[in-house]
């Protein structure tokens, strides 16, 4: 008999996981150790014309109450209605996968207490990084480590618009409406270039690798609006490619920092080539130092790929939790404030300011450095202020 | 009640794993759900020093016995007497992680199936990119593609040594000199540059990948004793770096093919950027297109690292047998001849040789250049030939 699972959502994600099934089909029943069915699509549109149109219902409960359903990939996005109908699925012990960064990040914790509960899998591998395999790498085959830090360029839309600025010496506005026009930025581009989407990521990596729900809004997050063109061609010629990070480091006073901004990486450092729209993760941790995960970071199969690389591993182990669990957070003060963050900093200040960094950068623009040691966040912005800086910008060590 | 493992072995790799899991004992614990106790270390030496001096045994047959002993970390190397020990314990239900790659390379087939029989499990993330998290992206996260190529630097020591000899122009000797007062390379490095240790690992990622036990002897290796320093610097100045490249791909006509060989790589492919001892792996497939993984590919704790993921793996879920298994291979027509492997070449040749290329690069050494279309090995070697060349490389598409 074969397993049958739905597909929440026939939007660009939703629809890739059907067609990357269907394609793969044969494969993927040799990994998973069974048949495998799509029963259901769930969407308010018709698909008249769709291959799967047999398939679609308007109705939610259909899926719900199908006890032949014991999957399901929710691929709608939004916080609602997505939490309403993957809360009541794992309530009726059906597993789900999910590509919903902003589900996770925002209701991860509730989710996860249900499905444990109820002795089935909330898996979002699909959630960072799109098909870079993150989750499982860093809550299975890292287990033994203890790990201090991750950085990553968890947002395709700005490495896109900051690789077109650095090769092409385009400005951040025409580089955004080059990402529209190729659809890798939408419309209304403010969660991308905000850092807002980035953001939500980190939370998720940040939870699952200390362990505490860590909540969007107890992140502080800066994007790349205001990143000037001079800046990306003084940093390169410094040696630095300018890239959004999205960054939680453990602190010494045994607090967490998570953040999102723009910082500058060395040329050698591996993440620095990490361009267009690909995504990176790069861990930290005592036992096996420094790893990078690198690929696409979006895109309809991409994302569909790690959505159904979930939903093959809960119907193979339909009967097994993956604890890759974190608790609620009471408060947010296991969460370092961003005046402690430490770094040396990228400044670029009138030319007329009275800098004694040895070494200087002289252009147009100003005069940059790089401070010679590392500053908290809090005295880099007071740096910055008392020499009128018109950039002030973090290292990525 | 804790669960008890043991580990064989207290050389490099089985005394980080003891070290790490002492380390970080409690979060593993929480992370396997359960208290965990190093119960054996298996070794012949006597280590009186140790803090760990009481579990020291001599007699295998200790741990075998011991229904108390679940799980059992193998850091021996070496086909014998790992292959016997290995086997008697998953006979015995007794779940095994290794780091051995020979071992995997030479009787993963035979230990996968005995594993799948009595219901246990048989995990050797560490025997491929050390502490890189590979085996498990591979085989759970990309489950929904169709992955048609990998191709990784698969060994450090090679790595280090091509990197010496890119960044500072050191003669193939002398770097691998430096490597071994480093640490880096054996008194007898043979295994690592001439191929043989890159061999093993392409063997157990092709054998994961496409299901069927590929053996070391099918597989056609090149290492890099014979790269001349002068081709290093001219493939340089055309955009490529050298590194040995182990690679597997599905061919046309749906076999596979296997492979070791220096590759030139673009400067502008991330690949081309991994240096040092660091190792990497690039993974190509339909839904996710690309991604890369990279990290430390040897060493104590990284090594340590991914046997310890295995175990508490194996701890955690103990009931559960993860399929990540195949077949054994009756012949290996499935394996394509080297001869049909397809690239670009890049050729060294005398200065009066007749080059009908439009791009030529000419040196004290003679002329280079790479081949305007792809030729296959059997073609490029003909060519070679021909021209009485001094080099001839395949490029890394």
């Amino acid at each position: 008999m074969s397993v049958k699972f739905a597909v929440l959502g026939h939007g660009v994600v939703g629809s890739g996981v059907v067609e990357l099934f269907y394609k793969n089909k044969e494969s993927i029943e040799k990994k998973a150790g069974t048949e495998m069915e799509v029963k259901y699509i769930l969407d308010l549109r018709e698909f008249p014309d769709s291959p799967y149109a047999d398939k679609f219902t308007k109705d939610f409960n259909d899926i719900l109450n199908d006890d032949e359903v014991t999957a399901v990939a929710e691929c709608m996005g939004g916080l609602e209605p997505a939490f309403t109908f993957v809360k009541a699925c794992l309530e009726k012990g059906k597993s789900v996968s999910t590509s919903n960064k902003e589900l996770v990040a925002e209701k991860g914790d509730i989710l996860l207490k249900i499905a444990k509960e109820k002795n089935c899998n909330f898996f979002f591998e699909a959630s960072v990084g799109g098909a870079i395999p993150i989750i499982r790498p860093l809550h299975k085959c890292l287990a033994g480590n203890d790990i201090t830090e991750c950085a990553g360029i968890l947002n395709g839309t700005t490495n896109f618009i900051l690789t077109k600025m650095y090769n092409d010496n385009m400005p951040f506005d025409e580089a955004l409406s080059l990402a529209q026009q190729l659809g890798y930025a939408e419309k209304d581009p403010t969660a991308d270039i905000e850092g807002h989407d980035a953001c939500r990521k980190i939370c998720i990596i940040s939870s699952l690798v200390f362990g505490k729900h860590v909540y969007p809004k107890s992140v502080y997050t800066k994007g790349i609006s205001g990143i000037d063109l001079a800046d990306v061609q003084i940093a390169d010629n410094m040696g630095y490619s300018i890239k959004l990070i999205a960054s939680v480091k453990k602190q010494e006073n045994d607090k967490i920092l998570p953040a999102v901004m723009p910082m500058l990486t060395p040329h050698a450092d591996i993440i620095s080539n990490v361009s267009d729209v690909f995504n990176a993760v790069v861990v930290n941790g005592d036992g096996f130092d420094k790893a990078m995960f690198y690929g696409r970071g979006a895109g309809k199969l991409p994302t569909a790929s790690a959505v159904l690389g979930d939903v093959i591993d809960s119907v193979k182990h339909k009967v097994t939790v993956f604890s890759q669990s974190w608790e609620s957070a009471e408060d947010d003060s296991f969460i370092d404030c961003i005046d402690n963050f430490k770094a040396k900093w990228y400044f670029r200040v009138p030319a007329d300011a009275q800098v004694s960094a040895k070494e200087q950068t002289a252009s147009d623009n100003g005069i940059s450095f790089i401070s010679e040691s590392e500053l908290t966040f809090a005295q880099a912005q007071a740096e910055a202020e008392k020499l009128g800086a018109m950039a002030v910008i973090p290292v990525l060590e």
